[in-house]
């Protein structure tokens, strides 16, 4: 596997980062998991405006334009001839001296790396079964809007979904509400009506979550923005998720009880996956 | 500088770990950092059994035994010729499939670093202006408590101290207290008695900390858990700080307000320096 270092094209063994890294040592970067279908980054132009906004926010400097970066990956996928992937680009503060405060930290590195695409693909629905996680999100924090490399509580969720031989694990804010999974936006369905949670509970500004907002408009479906607790969405009338890698992947069950299903979500799984089949034929 | 890395003493240009390492990927790793005096770490077995505990929780195993850890960093001490230094000791989860679930990655990393000691040593009082940070901890997570790779929040707060100038930004958790400092632990003097946050508020179980409270009872201050709001905090009888690196920091300055001096800090300060040079001379 080849891998995008800095500009270079390197192989897997030579792309390394220094231990001096604040990436490495504090978890200071963002970073973007998109599919890659038909040779191209799916929505890249969504990806990099929020990598765009978590990077002004955590003031780090992107060190390529955008438009060279989206050369760089259609280059980094052909040499890897990986015309169907997952694509991770990964934006750390650098090197810079001791301790947290990142002045200093003035030359930010730039990885991209591709992966195997999961089993499921936007053509094949995927069926989740779902656990809810022990570990709590802060309620309202700007941080969490951003795709950051401060993953604790969603690798603790995952465990704990790994652990009862679930897909993926639901997380509760401070506030007591579900916000969203470990790494994939929430949705239920209540009289008819699609509902997510908003950015301002705490959750990730997911690109999946925003076009599966767009499509339901597109299809003629209801949404809006709410907050849930557990035993209500225990009883909705449908659960579905959101993520980049996957696309859409709908609720089966929750913590052992199956859950109800909507004949909306095969609909909106539908909808995403013409989307996805469009970029691949560009 | 040479560097600890998994059993080895490399120079620092070869300390380098694979873009696909989770500490880099995710911050899914923990950290230590105490003060060398003397050649020794100082609170050695106080750090390594927080990082256990951490590790524990984590799941990720630590490839070496404690006894031998300390050998090897007493090398390094010794090989850098640094006898007064911070030591900084990383475990990161190493590398696995991609993806947040930790299964498949089961080579944990270890590194070791020293870096100067701040000016200020446990000799000479730190006097330091404090802010308080807009981000906001989760209340009464689990997490917390240990030493993780994942410090955006903290860095973050750290980035507003270093704005308004001052030392060190204090943050509140989403139950609206007070809990700690970016990279210490707090404490505040109300009737005479020293008070601080209990661990279950979401805070980092300190090695200084714990050590404060062990100074304290030994020159019979009273010591207390408690909790507190930012407009109590500005008039309290006296307000400081504890970390590794540092010993004891007294807060001179909240937000641009000044706040009340106590006695007992410099006896707690004082009694702090005894202990470290009765290490270093040992």
């Amino acid at each position: 596997m080849i891998v995008f270092l800095d500009g270079e094209l390197v192989p897997e063994e030579l792309a390394v980062v220094s231990v001096f890294d604040r990436g490495f040592l504090y978890g200071d970067g963002l970073f973007e998991t998109m599919r890659v279908s038909g040779g191209r980054p799916f929505l890249w132009q969504e990806h990099m405006a929020r990598l765009e906004r978590g990077a002004a926010f955590l003031k780090i400097q992107i060190p390529f334009p955008a438009d060279d970066l989206q050369k760089h990956a259609e280059a980094l996928i052909q040499r890897n001839q990986l015309p169907e992937a997952l694509l991770r680009l990964t934006l750390s503060r650098g090197t810079g001296p001791r301790g947290y405060s990142p002045r200093g930290a003035d030359k930010p590195r730039l990885v991209m790396t591709l992966h195997p695409t999961p089993v499921t693909d936007g053509a094949h629905s995927a069926q989740w079964s779902l656990v809810t996680a022990s570990v709590r999100l802060p309620a309202a924090e700007p941080l969490a809007q951003f795709k950051t490399c401060n993953k604790l509580a969603q690798i603790m969720a995952r465990s704990e979904a790994d652990a009862a031989g679930a897909q993926e694990a639901l997380l509760l804010n401070t506030d007591g509400f579900v916000v969203e999974a470990s790494s994939s936006n929430l949705f239920w369905i209540t009289d008819g009506k699609v509902v997510t949670p908003p950015l301002v509970s705490g959750v990730l500004a997911g690109v999946t979550r925003a076009m599966v907002l767009e499509l339901c408009r597109g299809l003629g479906i209801a949404t809006q923005e709410g907050t849930i607790r557990p035993e209500a969405l225990a009883k909705a009338e449908g659960v579905f998720l959101s993520l980049s890698s996957v696309g859409i992947a709908e609720g089966v069950s929750l913590d052992g009880r199956p859950l109800a299903r909507s004949p909306l979500v095969p609909r909106i799984e539908k909808a995403y996956a013409d989307v996805l089949l469009r970029n691949s034929a560009r």
